[in-house]
């Protein structure tokens, strides 16, 4: 019964979630940019980012951590640099409209920089990558979150698994798309395991005492890891002061947790940089380098033969491609919920 | 013997490699670039990058495989973007030239990108990163290099180490420098275990059938292996990306490795990004929040009480100020080296 799943087309699924939003009181066009996010990431098979995010997205907007009423406001700070004032609005709202000005900014001077302040969850970042990469844009992007591990050497909360994300144009849709937390593995899977009742690979978590341990519950009241030790560490930093620091948003111990204070404002701090290719070794001379980019990498022996060499992103555009076409399998339960939002009383 | 260290101060280290230098024909400029990347690398601690260097870059120049008579040349693309043809000059003259029209760019618009193509192994990063800061910026930077590690799931080179840098000044130069390359250890270390006779830790390397190993000459005659599996594979990646495919510089195989071949041209290619953070949240406000997050960072608990935790690069500015005081202890046999540089025919 727990594992039960549903079909569901993409368009049905995305009615679906942009009235369970709508219903929380999400003006009906910051309902269709949360869908564009997660959905987005779900059709990926990012499913920790995609529509089980919906139910806790009309939560806070419910019980006011989300301002559903907010509109976030752009201030140009220099010709390729401004900052966005989020206002506390719905997080895939905020990263759309710097997404956006980041664009505009680097049709004209090539490169631009947007920094993000008072925003709350945005979703993955893949998306927004893609976004960039149709437009014919370079993206490099990362944004903060609520502390899940602690800096290397220490054994206290002090880190966001702080997402980073590198996107480049590929021709015919075959972008490049790293997106990457800075944990071993994200929370999210660990709340799977919780869910599903299975332990945690070793190497994801350590428990309130730093101890290594694969009970999710013991990891969820711990620490992530970081991956590549000091490494994944110090970019976890690196990506907070891009994302924090420069925007004047909160960062590290800060930032307000999503899960366990679902009326209480965020702040969390993104950023976007944009870059386009195609004034620099020229679109054509881009074009070709691409191809012979990923021709070397996918042309690499595999170590196992029946797993080729991917680029970052191939597989989750690939699969979807195949959800456009095919619709995608969820949980039951889950489409449950988002009807049962549906049919809530509004905020 | 092997052993036998020689104590130098900074100022006489900085002549004899300047000297060494231009007895193999850098002018006197460029021989300056390059002790102020190689030598400030050294002060760091950063010795696998630092004097060690020198006669490399002395034998490439009286070999031919850099042109001592280069002169890099700048083409403005966009108000925020240049790109430099480094005419396979010295890498450090082509990167310090790189860096600088970037900051005089990044002046006017907030931000800038600067590819190089037509370079050379420029050292290690973290040197261009303390310069940005001393300037007041934000810096990104990356370089590819010659293959040393199979993309993973892979058994065969495809992408260099190809280090990644973000650095973001603090007061008083307490600056944030990461600068990481993405193997789990660098090239440099285990080729410090081969002329030293000791194996190497598990995890580093493969031997060229893609068996892990922990002897040295196995592992350089087969794979480094990234940090963090598919994270620091695709982050070589993306770091590639920036450096080579944006700039119009080789990328992956096609760059030509430094190490046994002293004749050719490399044709690495190398990124910048600079970023004013005065001109976001304005200087106080930066200030400020630079300062908060060090000491959110250095309050942590540590796990082990006698190795406090440290922001990146703090360790390395504190060897550089000790260096400056007091000077610096190299082998015996490098000096001897870069002695015998100087009194060698010149090219």
């Amino acid at each position: 019964m727990a594992n039960e799943t549903e079909h569901i087309d993409v368009a049905s699924l995305e009615a679906l979630c942009a009235g369970a939003l709508e219903a929380a009181g999400a003006r009906p066009g910051d309902a269709a940019a949360c869908v564009q996010i997660l959905i987005d990431a779900e059709l990926m098979g990012l499913s920790t980012h995609g529509a089980v995010r919906v139910p806790d997205y009309a939560r806070r907007l419910r019980e006011g951590g989300i301002d559903a009423n907010a509109r976030p406001k752009i201030e140009r700070k220099a010709p390729s640099l401004a900052l966005v004032d989020g206002a506390n609005a719905v997080g895939p709202v905020v990263g759309l409209r710097a997404l956006e000005a980041g664009l505009e900014m680097a049709r004209e001077t090539g490169i631009a920089y947007v920094g993000c302040r008072a925003s709350n969850h945005f979703g993955a970042i893949a998306p927004y990558g893609r976004i960039a990469c149709e437009a014919g844009f370079v993206m490099l992007a990362g944004t903060n979150a609520s502390t899940t591990m602690p800096p290397w050497g220490g054994k206290a909360l002090r880190l966001g698994n702080n997402p980073f994300c590198v996107a480049a144009p590929g021709a015919d849709g075959a972008h490049f798309i790293l997106d990457m937390a800075m944990s071993v593995a994200a929370r999210g899977k660990i709340r799977a395991a919780l869910k599903a009742g299975r332990p945690i690979p070793e190497g994801w978590a350590a428990d309130k005492d730093g101890r290594p341990t694969t009970d999710p519950a013991a990891a969820l009241a711990g620490f992530l890891l970081p991956f590549g030790a000091h490494k994944g560490s110090g970019l976890s930093m690196a990506v907070d002061l891009l994302s924090g620091v420069l925007s004047g948003a909160r960062f590290l111990t800060d930032v307000v947790t999503w899960v366990d204070n679902a009326t209480e404002a965020q702040g969390t701090g993104h950023f976007f940089v944009l870059i386009d290719p195609a004034r620099l070794a020229g679109r054509e001379a881009y074009g070709s380098a691409m191809a012979r980019f990923r021709e070397l990498i996918k042309q690499t022996p595999a170590a196992d033969a029946s797993e080729p060499v991917l680029l970052p992103g191939e597989r989750e555009l690939a699969r979807r491609a195949r959800a456009l076409a095919h619709g995608v399998e969820l949980p039951a339960a889950l489409i449950a919920e988002l009807r049962a939002e549906l049919r809530a009383a509004p905020r």
